[in-house]
């Protein structure tokens, strides 16, 4: 089951430099671990913002929100979410 | 190149019915052509409405801008349009 | 699986009244059909507005879509969907 | 009497943390009483946000302002409240 | 219970002229039965706009929901609704 | 001359509590001499907010802006100002 | 007393063309009437718009909604009214 | 060549009050100047809000802005920028 | 003096398409002329839209409204000025 | 290929000013540096903002989000990315 998810991140200027780079390294293992599962099917950077658009393929929209509320820097995400389905034109099964 | 690309559609209620069930037909066809191309990469339904949300990918601006212009359905549509770029952390080809 | 839906519905005054009535009542037993097969959960007139605030229990996002469009009024309503999830403090079964 | 209450959660990072444990234990288990006693009658989670989704049962606007201006987590909350009632089409007494 | 209510009128230009001249009449009189009853509190013009902001004071979002449907002019009138209640600071029993 | 006006009352968490208490003390007693002077004719507090919404019979636009700026509070409000006249349905002399 | 008004114009395409010259000449002569009787102080076009920022001096709220609402082009256009008052740092008698 | 400028300032709670009564008082003094110059031909309060709106007769685009951006309350403003022309109707000199 | 303006052209599906057709022609004559003259300093499609972002090089606000508005699609356009001025920064004199 | 930029710089009143004034000077180098390659095609200031209208001429929206993410600024700005592709009617190279 596909949804669009946009994420807006905003790291405070304030907040301690070392400690990001940190919270960025692990976001990032737990990204690719996502993505090798097949749940976080694509990533995009938005042009020009700090913000990604994603395509996730979750079971439910419970499992959905616990892989959102547990990202490492989901305290500074503002996150969007769209439910999609599969276009009767499309002639791939990826965009089911 | 990617794009993240919405199109909502709305056909007027005094449009011809016929009229519009034929420029659906050639609307998917040109779609598939677009999709087999590669240049229209992903299609979804955005669930509870008349729209899509899609994923070109594109040699340039203009490119964009002509698939889009030519689309059959396009005098009903609403466009809006998002320059993407590949996320660092990505470990897909696929989301250059 | 949990959505809130809203659906404003506008009938131009143009429009056919007995064929307005005949929507009406197709559209009431569609719905009752749905509620009474748990899909469409709740139900609630907006005050004041043409307008209702729904619960939809589904099997997946392809399933309310398509429960969605073959409403009979689904011409004339804008719709739009926010997904739903289990809140861990909730004591019912009926929030799940 | 029924409202759709939308309530949007933003504890500051700056807030001591500890004491934020605290205010959401003494919010679940007031919650959990109102819940009881029917006036707060559903309670959902809003995907990938730090927010619910709830239907209150009161006898009055004024009941309602005072059930959440007294929630321990209100000084956090930013609060949407749109009035209810029932469905005519509705075959459960429960969507009254 | 009091609720706020916004009124904005837009009888189109091409509606037979004397058909909105009778449904002004009968529904300044339905207006005045309603405020005679106290049900309809207050109502202001708004400067510059063909549009009222109101006071009612009714038994139930129900019974609000019911009186406004059921204006003569509701048709062309878009409505928005904001539920009151006693301010604790008030001297007056009328601002209850 | 009548306004109606909404005031937004938003004191920072950081705010000296007892500074507060002792600033809505001063507040009230403003409140209702203006109220009793038949200056600030309705008060009504907004549900779930901290707002108020209110009725301002004034002689000119700068006594109500004189009015609002010196209040207690003011420098944590956000108030917008929307200007009324009499409705010519009206039956009541207070709705003037 | 003053305010700032906005007025957007919209006279429909299939609006007889000669209808709304004539109109147009009644407005301007109405106009010119209300602007040497001091009531329309200013008048001025907004750039690339059909549109007009105007600054009206009156003695009341009444006298400005009667002014605009038996414009001869009120039917045509959407209204937007900003009280204003003395700034205290003005040197000019005229800025009242 | 006229303008419409609308400035909200927001002059933080814990700026030091000293310094901004300074502002203030060289602002006013600035602003005077610039009055008697001509180039800011009318300044208005907006009813409730530290705000103000005002009419700027200057020679060119970057005259204005250089007027804007040297404010000594400048880094505390919103500012909003419209640019405006003679109306055809307008029976006077001044307001071309 | 420069300004940034963007038009958005929507003729509606109903008009005569061959008049749409010499509009345009008389539109385009018309813009190449203004190019040619260099008041029309650029102009660009926006991507997926039936819109151009533009920059006009002009003597005053009011020969900016007299050029847009004698445009010959002026009638289909939503337009949207704002107001430049040369940034400090560039190295070219094109960017006056 | 063109893309219009617009970036809002936004430098919190706290930040160190000896610190600004040098990140400022790098950003004005790094600027010229990419006006001279004629990647940053144009940039002018809009009018009473601390904000610049520019258009990119790059080779992928990659390039683009490399160039902006990297000025010295950015952490300082809100900015919105607009693609562009050559007018039909335009007479000049320079808007391809």
């Amino acid at each position: 089951m596909l949804f669009l998810v946009k994420m807006d991140v905003d790291i405070p200027a304030e907040f301690d430099a070392e400690k990001a780079s940190q919270l960025k390294l692990v976001e990032k293992s737990r990204f690719q671990e996502l993505q090798r599962s097949g749940k976080w099917r694509h990533i995009w950077r938005v042009v020009g913002q700090y913000a990604n658009v994603s395509i996730f393929d979750v079971d439910s929209n419970a499992e959905l929100h616990d892989l959102l509320v547990t990202l490492p820097l989901y305290p500074f995400m503002t996150v969007t979410v769209r439910p999609l389905c599969r276009h009767p034109s499309s002639i791939y099964e990826d965009d089911r």
